[in-house]
């Protein structure tokens, strides 16, 4: 037979998530015997909280793992609504909680319910590479916005006004904490972005998946603020659950329908073992507040002797668990540091491109999430390695 | 503050799932204590294997369960390609195999490495409605071709051949066995539509995730027929795993890292307990089958029962755990067949229009994936309610 062979879809083409192909990477390594810290990917070392794993076993005992509902199980959604009411002071009716598949799962669903083809959505650089390669995959636009220290890395109302006069958004993310620099937005800053937003009638998406992890400073999520914003947020990263894939959105009323049937189709249902153990973690506090003091610990010791390494500059770490770091003074390119710092230093961690295309080849992220002992031995190799390379 | 309000996106406008709201329907209903034999879902009621729940077990123990590679664990991708050699005799290798969160993934993921916006790709009905749901959120036309008795149920090259003429296409789907229908396309015809597809520079989508599951006549995998389709499975049906989340794509190598960079994004990860779990799945064979012998007991109660009550039409139910039978003696419109079905005789199926929208009016979908002991109760219900409505 004649075979004329279809080629990979045009969109196929978005950018890599360096962070899991520097994880691959740093899996390989470790293959061959090598001893890697790993400081790639935002990930807690500490397993789930016991009374999570525990109520994962019952799960396990008691009979079949199976669909639930797209929207997530009734006890959970109700769970996460009064966690709010808990920890903000927040009234949140469990109807607009949607559980989903990790926080990933709930930006396709969100990115899909609220935008269409060719929208324009702005996010403030640098920050999380997903939002704008899986808006690229679903056809929107990520208008990508230079942050600098002058207003703390935060994107402001006059700058989002200003892109949206010269040509239309549909909407506008923002992370606080965020991610690669673990900055924190005050609470009149980030009230002051919502209003522009609303005034301007774009869908304000809130990432909160770093809530829980502040040292300096202090939190405030969108649901404060607006009843109009959707909120995102995770038991990825405070409570210690990443690789179970479990997360959440909180919708303005009118987006949950609409939700849902993406959803249905899309996931059909979130892991029904993740979703019962999840029920279980806001009441591991005690165990998650000690972890959460390690991360600190682990900040303070990159904060204290990355400088005298040579990283000349380091971005507002107020919270999550990362560094983000400059690397000029070693390389042109982060991309090439990172790969010659895992083969000659044994350290993993993801180049500032991910997070910035244009000012990130003079980055890095370390991740902050592993033990204070891996800390001190990731800073003695650097140490080591940067002496010898005589820089 | 003034707010403007923005309103969903249109693309959110896709269909329900029906079969996810009856699901709710269902579960709602029995929340007042009512009992409802569930036949709505496409869903074993066997729990996982136990060498499965065992490795699931094993993972809790191994302490955090975290990301993995965004392809998969390379274990699983190896034990599933090993798979391929032992029940079809096809060599595969590990490199072209995708861990996915579920078939549901694996379209998401596909859907977007193979087509751009704007694409068509045609589609056999009755079929599952996800397909068209999630192109048409994805902005993939999707083009649905009415199959009948003729070509028993499936999408045949000359048809495929006019429909790409009239307007081009850029690829065609099909299950085998089909949902809802259980029909399993001969080795001849899937070879011939393969054939035609690959002629006309199409994707070849095969969803082979009722395979294991074939009473009447023989499965054939694509991948037998072609190294250039795309194949889709799952955890979910034969190895009773839905609530897991976990399924695999078998892709041509040109696809592999479009997949993985989408993949990287847009799920980072599938759940890694039931990566572990599902590695055990393959080697508990015994009991599986016993399920299996199982469905085909209860088709054959539903074949024996359904004609007599009246549903004088049934699909060749040659696979899966369906049996889609018309209910145009009864009623004009199949929902409310099958909202009257849930209230007066306890029993929650699917309706017909969810697998398709023109002549689905006319049937519905039960799922004989239950207890024979609940096939029987359903049939007696039917038995009753339908003696009462008089008909």
């Amino acid at each position: 037979m004649t075979i004329s062979r279809p080629e990979p879809s045009a969109r196929s083409a978005v950018d890599p998530f360096i962070a899991m192909d520097v994880m691959s990477a740093a899996v390989a390594r470790e293959a061959t015997g090598a001893d890697v810290v790993r400081m790639e990917v935002g990930q807690p070392s500490a397993p789930a909280p016991k009374a999570v794993v525990a109520a994962a076993r019952a799960a396990l005992d008691g009979g079949r793992i199976g669909y639930t509902e797209a929207l997530g199980l009734r006890a959970l959604r109700e769970r996460i609504a009064r966690h709010y009411g808990e920890r903000y002071g927040v009234d949140v009716s469990p109807d607009r909680v949607v559980v989903t598949t990790g926080s990933s799962g709930a930006f396709n669903l969100a990115f899909l319910a609220a935008f269409d083809h060719g929208a324009r959505v702005a996010l403030p650089v640098p920050g999380y590479p997903a939002y704008r390669n899986v808006l690229g995959a679903l056809g929107i636009e990520a208008v990508e916005i230079e942050t600098t220290a002058e207003t703390r890395w935060s994107l402001d109302p006059h700058t989002l006004a200003a892109h949206h006069a010269a040509r239309p958004l549909a909407g506008v993310l923002v992370a606080s904490p965020n991610n690669p620099t673990g900055t924190v937005m005050e609470r009149a800053a980030l009230a002051a972005l919502i209003e522009a937003a609303h005034e301007r009638g774009l869908w304000f998406i809130s990432d909160e998946i770093y809530h829980g992890l502040v040292y300096d400073g202090e939190e405030t999520s969108a649901l404060a603020l607006s009843d109009d914003a959707i909120v995102i947020n995770s038991f990825s990263k405070y409570f210690c659950m990443t690789g179970w894939r479990v997360g959440w959105m909180v919708l303005p009323e009118r987006l949950v329908r609409p939700v849902e049937r993406i959803a249905q189709n899309l996931f059909i249902s979130v892991p029904e073992l993740s979703q019962r153990a999840a029920l279980a973690a806001f009441d591991a506090t005690e165990e998650l507040e000690a972890v959460k003091a390690g991360y600190r610990t682990n900040r303070d010791i990159l904060l204290a002797r990355l400088p005298g390494l040579g990283f000349d500059e380091i971005l507002p770490a107020d919270g999550a668990f990362y560094v983000y770091a400059s690397v000029r003074r070693f390389a042109n390119d982060s991309r090439d540091f990172a790969r010659s710092m895992l083969d000659h230093a044994g350290v993993a961690a993801t180049p500032g491109v991910d997070f910035d295309r244009s000012r990130g080849h003079g980055y890095i992220r370390f991740s902050v999430a592993g033990s204070s002992e891996e800390m001190e031995r990731a800073m003695d190799n650097l140490e080591r390695w940067l002496g010898k390379a005589g820089i």
